[in-house]
């Protein structure tokens, strides 16, 4: 539930500024990515001015949310001179000034009304206004009932855009935090026109034929311990250059051995160009497992966290299985 | 929506009953088993004797929705004459006597009454009462319609089985078939209780590692064709052999190329214990293929079809692949 009075403000912020600028977290994912886009449909409805700044390039599967390139790349020197004109700024599915880089450092000294909307627990006060909500799915669906109570005229892609959020951050509402509210608003931006298995093809089924062929080497030769409940796999320089692969098309794959019955804890290691090792941690809801991530320097969710460790992948694999095993005693 | 005379006929019918059975469609699925548990539960709430009937084991992962074993491997031998027994009869998720094999024929000239729901269009008039809804996502959504307004106690494994029935009919809220309703349903059955994390574990995360590695082998030597918008795979005796896996683990394979990008169309080869060729067919949504799977003596839906072909798969795939190709001419 949005704050009555935060509601007011944020009115009145939107009613007594002209520019906008609207922002997310480093490596923008689907709930950052529409929420920004379902905001900024709405802002320009109401003759306003907005700039969208991101800090990585639009990820490939979420570029038909933006058909007007809309999502800029934030750099400091091009952009600075800009960003001191806004009269507001929104910041979404963040509150932690350093996940905004260069731009929040930027943002932090600038003297003007900011207002912060996230779903992730508060990290730091962000704005005049911060609607921190942890109990929503998304902040795709914060966003959603806050544009119901400005009486934004939800369609195309505004609505689009709200439902990729909810889709995405609930990992298709199979996740835990699937809740009532993520179903009521998917039913309700059905009813206004989104087409859900146009957006899945979108977001899910633009994957590259290389990168199915690297699942299948890893699928065929996933390591197993503790009677199954501890799996992990390798991924090597190697490996991606004899499949035509980037280290980012692993994204995801660290999730898939958990649809094996008794798997409880999965590990994945990725050899990176300069010889260390990026390790992703996931659980399936018994084990804690950012204690370990912890240990080697990373953390994250209770269930799923990451590390990066110096050391050749030879000598960083055995080393953190080890560990893990320790998690099953 | 259930036509309101057809509701009092079901009403009456429950009412004047005390033995009812229930059955579904040969293979039965999430759909078919989940309105089974969700209507037996509210008969039995009732004080109704209740027997469920199928045609085959249940799959491992939709176990955990019949813990007192109520659904029965029906025998025609065995339970014949309890059959004959019976008040009532509800068919759930088929509209097609064949599909109900030998218990098909028995019901057919039993001389009692018969309410048959489903999603799927007719083939053919299965009893008094036929509510065929092929608007709707699943037969779990005509359920949870129906026993709403029959007020039933929507609770534990009830509303379970009932979000199961729409979350895999849906594919978890993917399919073309997802509309508002079944969102606004789940939005419901979670409020009454269901865990869609849990759900989801029970339902899809408990599949065997050989199935991962036949999948690994399958992903990583996946042949393409017509600039990567056709794609297919074969799946021998000796790849089951080796991977120590089964028939039914190859099930849901053929979707999972359509997570490529590019491609349009897939096809899965199986080779049968008998030698035969059993064929999937899978669109992504543009070229309609019940038609191709016609020419090869099967059928199905739109853009998920199947035929079992007389010959090896080493004779059979390029006779396909090459009719196959003739699509995208």
């Amino acid at each position: 539930m949005i704050d009555p009075a935060a509601l007011q403000q944020i009115q009145s912020i939107i009613q007594n500024g002209k520019r906008f600028l609207l922002t997310t977290h480093v490596n923008a994912d689907g709930d950052g990515i529409g929420s920004e886009i379902a905001l900024s449909h709405h802002l320009r409805d109401l003759g306003k001015e907005v700039h969208i700044f991101n800090h990585n390039p639009t990820p490939e599967n979420l570029e038909f949310l933006d058909p007007r390139n809309d999502l800029q790349l934030f750099e400091a020197q091009k952009h600075g001179e800009l960003v001191r004109e806004m009269d507001a700024v929104f910041i979404l599915d963040i509150s932690d000034w350093e996940r905004l880089r260069d731009l929040g450092k930027l943002l932090r000294a600038l003297p003007v009304a900011k207002v912060c909307i996230d779903h992730h627990p508060a990290e730091d006060r962000m704005g005049e206004v911060d609607i921190i909500l942890p109990e929503a799915s998304s902040t795709g669906e914060i966003v959603y009932d806050l544009l119901i109570k400005l009486d934004a005229r939800l369609q195309g892609k505004m609505v689009e855009a709200l439902y990729t959020a909810v889709l995405t951050d609930t990992g298709s509402f199979r996740f835990s935090n699937t809740n009532s509210r993520a179903h009521e608003i998917a039913a309700d931006l059905i009813a206004r026109g989104v087409k859900p298995h146009h957006i899945y093809q979108e977001v899910y089924e633009r994957q590259p034929a290389n990168k199915m062929r690297l699942l299948g080497q890893i699928l065929n030769n996933l390591n197993f311990s503790k009677d199954g409940r501890l799996v992990w796999f390798t991924v090597t320089q190697a490996m991606l250059r004899a499949t035509g692969t980037q280290p980012r098309d692993t994204e995801g794959f660290a999730d898939f051995p958990r649809g094996i019955d008794g798997v409880e804890l999965c590990l994945m290691f990725l050899e990176t160009e300069k010889g260390q090792t990026k390790i992703s941690f996931r659980s399936k809801g018994r084990i804690v497992i950012n204690g370990l991530a912890n240990r080697f320097g990373g953390g994250g969710h209770p269930y799923a966290s990451g590390a990066l460790v110096d050391g050749p992948v030879q000598e960083v694999v055995p080393r953190v299985v080890a560990e893990a095993k320790e998690f099953f005693a």
